[in-house]
Order: C-alpha cells, then structure tokens, then sequence
C-alpha cells in the first residue's frame, strides 16, 4: 500500500479539491455575519503558512490562538498545523495567570488574537516579551492602537500580499499538530498535545454515523469553542465530509443560537448542557421551533434527562457524549443501537444520560477496589482508563503524573459502571469516591437521594477518615428556609434505597454551601468542614445541633 | 498521542468488548441458517489463531480461501490476519489454471476451502503439492473422502481442541494483512497486498455517512463475495460499528436474498448490478416490497439508470460506488451533497448513476491527452489516476507495472470526466478510448449513440489506425433481424450530437458480435475483423455491401 501520511494539510486539500464552493460562514466578533467557502479557506490558510514562513519558525514551533469560532480561526488551524508548526489553542476563560502561564509554558513564538482579547492581553503585556508577534485577526480598519503589546499586526494587512499557493510539507503523521491546555481545577494547567495523525483519526471516527453522523448533506454548527480541544474535531470533520459549516462567534446566548441555526439551516450541532439550556429556554419562552436542526451532541458535563426530553419534543435527535482534553476529546457516544429501538422513550431515557460507548479505536477499562476489573453490569464501579491512538501518552513538557501511572494506560480520574454494551456511566470522581472497607461508595448516588429529599436545598457528601473502615460518608446539607432534618430522617432517607454499608455515617447542616465561581459545589471546602466539625464534637452532638422531630 | 497501531485483530477486540452479543447471521453451504455472536466469532477466530500456530507458519506467510460469504470465511479474516498471517481470498470463478497459477504466486501455505470447491481442487491435486495442508470448512459429519488432497483437514475437528483464548500479536500496522488477486482480462492475475493500516482506514472510510452510512442499529449484508475485495470491506466496517451481519452463502438469486433480508431485517446491502437485476426482477415478478432494506451500495460496474429508479421506488435509497482490487477497493461514492437536494428526481438521476465523488483520503486527478490535468467541468475527459493510504503502490511480487509508472500515482485504466463538485463519470477504458489528432474520443458515447438508433441489435466502437490521424473511430454493428444501415444513416445518427471530427470514420455489419463468456464486448477481437475488413477493401466497398437506402 502506498506511504500515504495522515495530516491536517490532508483534510483541508480534501476540502479544497472536492468541496470547493461548500460554505463557511461565521459570525463575527465585530458582528455582521462573514460567508466564504472552502476554496476561500483554502486560499487564506495558504497565505497564513506564507506569512508564518517569514517570522522564522522552526518546525514544531508554537503558535497561540485566542480566539472565538470563525473563519480566521479555521485558516489558522490549517495555515499553523499544515505549514508544520503546532496550533495552540488557548481558552480566554482562564484565568489571566492561567492565560500568561500557558504561554510560557508551550514557549509560543507567535500569538493570534481577536480583537476581544486585547485588552486582557494588554493588562499581561510585561509577561509576552518572548513573542515575536501578536497578530490581531481583524482589518486594518478595525485596528487598535496599543504600544504595550510586542511586535502588534494586523491580520489582513499580514497575509493581504501573501500568494494563496503553498506546498504544504510531507510531515510525518506523528509529528505535533496541536496543542491544549487542562484547566484542571487543582494544579498548574497541563499541556496536551496532539498529532496530525490522532487528529485526523479522530476526526474520521467523530465524522461517523453513531457519533455526529456527518456527511455533505450537513450544515453543522461548532458551538463548542475551537479553544476548547479543537471544538471536539468539528472543524476538522466537516471538512473532511464536506458539510457545511456555521460558526457561532461569541454570541451563544438561546436568541442568537435560533437565529443563526434557522438562518442558515443547521442540521447538526454540539456543545456543553449549559448552552442547550439557554437555548431551550428562550426557544420555549418565545414559542420557537427547528425548521432545519436535526441531531445535536451533547458533553463536557452530563446533560440532564430532562434536556435529552426537550430536545426530542423539538423534533431534535440529542446524544450524549463523553471526552476530555486527554482524549482528543471524543471517547465515548450514547448512541443506541439496534436492540434498544423496541424500547418506549422511558426506557431509552436511562441510557441516553450514560456518557456512551466507546468509539472504535478506544480501548476502556474499569478497574475496582480490588485492582481487578468490574463485572459489565451497569452497577459495580470502578476507575475508568483508557487507551487508543488518540489518547495523551504524557503532558507536554511536564514530569510523568500519576494518571499515566500505569504503562500504557490514561487514568481518567471517573469512576464509573459500564454494561455489556459498553455503556459507561459516571458515578463519580476517584477524588470524591469514598474508600470504605475496601468498598467504593459514590458520593454522587448519595447526593442525588438527598437531593431528593423535600427539606434539602443543597446536598453533598464527603469521605471522614475513619480508624476501622479507612473513609465513612457523611452528607452535609444546607437546608430550604424553616426546614428541618434529622438523623432519623437520615435513616429514613436511605433505608432501602442503597446497601446499609452505604449509608451516609452523619450529617452536618450548614447555612450555606460552598462553591466555585461557576456553581461547582467546592468538595475540598467541605471536607475541611466535616473534619472541623467532626473533631470538635461528637457525632451526638452533631445530631443534638439538629432539629431532631423524631 | 499513544502509540497504537491500526490493527485488523483491534477491529475484532472492538466487536468482541463492545457488542459481543451482537448477531453474524449466515445462510451455509449446506443450506441451514446459522446464527452467533460477535463474541463468538472472537472465541472461534482465536481457535483459529491457535491452530494455525500448530502448523509452523512464519509470520506473513500467506493462507488461502476459497469460500462463500460465511461465519467460518470471517473467522479466517480474523484469525489469519490478526495472528500476523496473510489472509489470501482467492476467487474460485475463476478458471482452474488462474486459480493454480495464483496460489503457487501467492505461495500460499495453507488453504481453507468450502465443501462445494473439493471437486475443483481435486482436479487440480496435482498443482498443490506445495500445501502444509486443505482445509474443509465443515464439520466432521459433512466432511468428504478424497486421497487426492494433500493434508486434507476438518475445519471443525481442527479448531475443537484449540484454546479460546490468544492474545493477538502487537504487529506493525504497515504489515502485510490480506491479499486478493486481480482477475484481469489479460495476462496473469496480479496480486494487490493489503496491510493492517490500509484495512481499517478504508473499513472506518466506508462506514461514513456518506459511503455505507453503517451503524450498531443496522444488519447489513454483505452480497458482494468476501473472496472479491474483501467484500468491499464490510465484515470490517460491521465489526467496527457493530452492526449486525447477513452473509449469504451462495445463493444470490432474487428470492433467495428477498427471503434473507426480510427474515432478517436488513437494512443495508451492497453488491454488483447483475445481482439486484435478478432481486429487482423476482420482487416485481411476484408483487413483493421490502419491511427494513433502507439503502444499497451498487459497484463493481455502472448501475444503469433504471437500477436506481426501481430501488427508490421500493423506498430504498441507491448508492452507486466505483473501486477496484488495487484501491481497497472503494475510492468514490456517488452520494449527493446538500446543493443538490432541491433537485428533481430527474435531475437527480445524471449524478446519481455517475461512479462517485472520492472518499476523503482518496485523491485523484485526471490527465488529458495533452499530459495536463482536464478542466472540472464533468465533460473534459482524460485518464483517472488515484493516490491514497489504501492504494497499492505496485503489484505483489511483480515487476513493476504500468499502472505504476507515474511515481506515487496508479492509473486506473479509466477515462473519465470529473465535475466541479469531484463526482467522476467513466467513459471509457484507456485501452479502448479512440486517439485521434491528439484529441480523445470516447468509444463509449459513441456505442451509446448507436445503440439507441432502432435498426442496431449491438454496436461497438473501435480505433483503426490512420496515417494523418494516428487513430480513427469506426463503427462496428450487429443489426436486428432485416433492419439496415448505411453509411449515410451513421453521418444522420451522429450529426448534432457530437463534435463533427468525433463521427465514425466507418461502419461495418457484423452477422454475430463477439463475447466474452460473461457477455462482455470482445474489443481485441473487434479490432482485429476492423483492421482485417479495412485492409481487404476500400471504405467504399465497405459501404457498398451495406443495404444503403439513402
């Protein structure tokens, strides 16, 4: 067979040759919507690789990207991972330090930016002295004025004279494409970083029917951020099948969304649960309907049943889907399969909130308490790893962490069920499981029965050190305003529902819980509290600070 | 990124973790269906991974088939290939001496044959000395005498004792896999080598929605044989998406399969024209529809016009495909995009019976008589070459071929013209297309012209070699019973329908046009009652012995 390599370069001169009048279009960060086509993109991404010649990169160099989804954005995937040099994408929510570390970190060379994140950058000025450019992706026109920032060009004005005719290079498919940062809640941010042929691997795999189903027949709309691990490969499958492409811009509030799906007949999109419910939410508040989307993905966080529902009453296909930056991202799809189809709604409702089954290429493993794997019931848990061509074999540049612990395997830090299917779902976080007796207890089964409960605003539950079991649960509460709950009610609560072993040790009231920015119930936070607790008192005199009615 | 070959044994690891309980239906030689799962199929490929160790192969060493589309024919693919053999399917319509001539080319050390092939093989027992051993794909009840076979062996009895477990070898992905011979019409057949890579990049190729469109909710069977192609790789894509799996032995007659997808609920098939013909014929003949067929892949050659309507009126959505031997085989896929679906049916039609737009990772280009690339306007024609990770990059064990002779590049042997849009229309073969005064003329559209016109039974169209030309079309006729046609008729048949310089130089009246045994054109021979007529007598005398009524 012939030595034919897998590039991005690949993907887009597929694009290119085939695919040549299928449109991109974008909404702008400066608003108005843009519509070119392939060929368009393909021409510019040329002039891209062109002007990157000359700032005098060495292969495998880094070049930044902070940006929304749009068409200078796409000609940046290509023009930087084509030409030879890697991609990487850098997530404008992070924190500034955040921000200004990974750029150091990943040693970029050059950093694209839209015109939105200037001022941010501006602010950080003192920490981008290595950059031998920033280069805002606007026109001349919209320019800004800025001497703190080093080596500022303007995009257009950068690629406007560069020929749209460039030889992309015969790179080896191992080499580096691209690169993304965790923004890991604990620690400094990790670097991942792909290769031309994981990503064109990937991509394939996510272009495929029991994933996002693509094919020339599609408009499908990235909401997902390209920031955010390639945007789940979506512009690099679109590309590959030829569908149409619709890039959102930084507008994804619920009326923007509708707009530009009905404008441009979206068939297919993918993004996070908090984006659909935005969207859902203005679509039944103005009594809106799909004319054109048919299929959407779903992950980053476990959608709820209740937004699977929605979508299915709007005529919508939803799946779940599972990935991390590790993994390229996509490992896992809850697309059902031919023995489900017999089944009523309610009973596919519980497996379409699974995160999915494995893609083929994805290798998975539950390993228990025990160190052996868990029967493929859908109940026993355990640690989920996984390996495959698209998974992280290391961090870049970092010592070897303790998810890679174990040779040739990734760690995903989740401790889940899978069935005899290959539906995996999520039962917890290894750092929030609780270790009793050799038993693993999910804190998030607890929490949902809690959550249940008529008096609890807020549940959460946490391991307490133990001497005879190792860790016991104990569940802390914040209750709604004039309730009460008791350790009776404890009792009451869980009796029955889950193993007695199982059943949360104690439970601590709190006036209000603890939580990150984003809404995250902070666990760290709230062991510190039960062990606070826990060591000034004894359990009875926990349960007599409780409004004990029993 | 991890280090993780594309393997054909990582395809069966996939269909056994992640839908082992999934069906392989076969209708076998001996008539019964059998039924099993795909966690079956691992247990049984691995007995026949452990028993081919027993009888000393090295690894590469190429194995032999001469089967039905079966279970027992998917283990061989799995067993030979995934234990670091070469699995050779060989195709037992051939002649006797082909079939000889390639098993001694291949070197094959063992063979695997279906009961209904023993007699062949004993007519020839004395070419297959060189065998470690035959082996009948039965069991020992159905096993046959013969003392003429070298080693003959119960497939059953072999594999019974064998262990199910076997842990596939980690090999490199660029190793040989499979092998399949050409069965050109000329010369030897040559033999395409398949590796593990290009295996599962065109299984995951296919699979996309715009090829097969496979998924875990579909049974998909495969008509075209397992010997041809590997089966156009879908026991592959089947096992990649887990997909259910309908083989049907050897009988493909209309009510055969009718019976079989119906029985089974098929809902994706592939084969060659001929076949849906006689299934298309049989269902109308006795007023039968389809319960679950939904699509078709056609290939092997152009599905006419007609093929297509009659499916879409059974409410099954037609796919013509174009590949060959030495491309995997599939490298185009005639599926429509999203401009064209506003189209009529009619206007639909003209896309839709053209070969295909390529698969991503397939290139192709298509060079005019002038050795320029022709204009995208699905009329310039020229020569189609591909390039691509499943295209062969020489012939095995061969001198170097012409198809070849371009560095990195196979020429098809096709004339084509491709559109805008990358859809690629055959019109001729390179060896029958007619080169005159540097421009091409193709013999097809000419026979296609003549054909229609009401006095020809057959018409064929072949070069004569000319002095001032180089070359010169002429028109070779079988008339209907007492119709006629003179020379003044062909300048009527032709005149506005095409270029003037593209007319037939001549006509000539055969009283039999000559066939292949398959009822093919016998263009060598054409060409030789031309070249005989044109040197025994003047154009005149040839027009002169024409009824002419003008």
């Amino acid at each position: 067979m012939m030595d034919a390599p897998l590039l991005v370069s690949s993907i887009l001169r597929h694009a290119e040759a085939y695919h040549s009048t299928t449109e991109i279009v974008s909404r702008t960060t400066e608003g108005p919507i843009h519509r070119y086509s392939y060929a368009d993109l393909a021409g510019r991404s040329k002039q891209v690789a062109n002007a990157l010649q000359k700032i005098g990169l060495r292969q495998g160099d880094r070049v930044g990207t902070l940006a929304w989804n749009g068409y200078r954005h796409m000609e940046l995937y290509f023009g930087i991972s084509g030409s030879g040099f890697v991609c990487h994408t850098i997530n404008p929510r992070l924190f500034r330090e955040q921000i200004a570390f990974i750029i150091a970190h990943a040693q970029d060379q050059v950093l694209f930016t839209d015109l939105t994140f200037v001022p941010i950058l501006e602010a950080m000025a003192d920490t981008l002295k290595g950059l031998k450019a920033v280069v805002v992706m606007t026109n001349a026109a919209n320019m800004p004025q800025s001497d703190k920032l080093p080596g500022l060009v303007c995009y257009e004005t950068m690629i406007a004279d560069e020929s749209e005719a460039f030889d992309w290079p015969l790179l080896d498919e191992n080499a580096a494409s691209g690169l993304c940062y965790t923004s890991g809640t604990t620690g400094d941010p990790k670097g991942v970083l792909y290769s031309h042929r994981s990503t064109v691997l990937h991509a394939m795999s996510v272009a495929l029917p029991d994933v996002m189903a693509l094919s020339a027949t599609d408009a499908v709309s990235a909401i997902v951020p390209m920031f955010h691990v390639n945007a789940w490969g979506m512009p690099y499958a679109a590309a590959i099948v030829g569908a149409k492409l619709v890039m959102p811009g930084p507008k994804l509030d619920g009326e923007s969304l509708h707009g530009l799906f009905e404008q441009e007949g979206v068939t297919m999109t993918a993004g996070v649960p908090t984006v659909w419910l935005g969207l859902l939410d203005w679509m039944e508040a103005h009594g809106k309907t799909f004319t054109s989307l048919k299929r959407v993905l779903i992950g980053g966080s476990a959608a709820p049943p209740v937004t699977i529902t929605r979508f299915k009453r709007l005529g919508v296909d939803p799946r779940q889907g599972w990935g991390m930056t590790e993994t390229s991202p996509i490992g896992l799809a809850a697309a059902l399969k031919a023995k489900h189809q017999a089944l009523s709604a309610e009973q596919k409702l519980p497996l379409e909130v699974k995160q999915g089954r494995p893609l083929f290429g994805m290798e998975f493993r539950v390993i228990g308490s025990d160190g052996r794997s868990v029967p493929r019931d859908g109940k026993s848990f355990g640690a989920l790893s996984v390996r495959g061509p698209w998974v992280a074999a290391r961090y870049f540049n970092s010592d070897p962490s303790a998810a890679h612990e174990v040779e040739g395997w990734f760690n995903t830090g989740d401790i889940v069920t899978m069935d005899d299917d290959g539906f995996v779902q999520i039962v917890d976080r290894t750092k929030d499981v609780v270790k009793s007796g050799g038993e693993w207890i999910s804190s998030i089964e607890l929490e949902n029965i809690a959550q249940a409960h008529p008096s609890i605003k807020e549940a959460a539950v946490v391991a307490r050190p133990d001497e005879r079991w190792g860790e016991r649960p104990v569940l802390v509460v914040q209750l709604k305003p004039g309730a009460s709950f008791s350790k009776q009610d404890l009792k009451e609560l869980y009796t029955g529902k889950i193993s007695k072993w199982s059943i949360p040790e104690d439970v601590i009231i709190v006036a209000e819980m603890p939580h990150t920015a984003t809404g995250k119930l902070l666990k760290r936070e709230i062991r510190e509290i039960v062990l606070r607790e826990s060591s000034e008192r004894s359990p009875d005199k926990v349960v007599s600070q409780i409004t004990d009615q029993s």
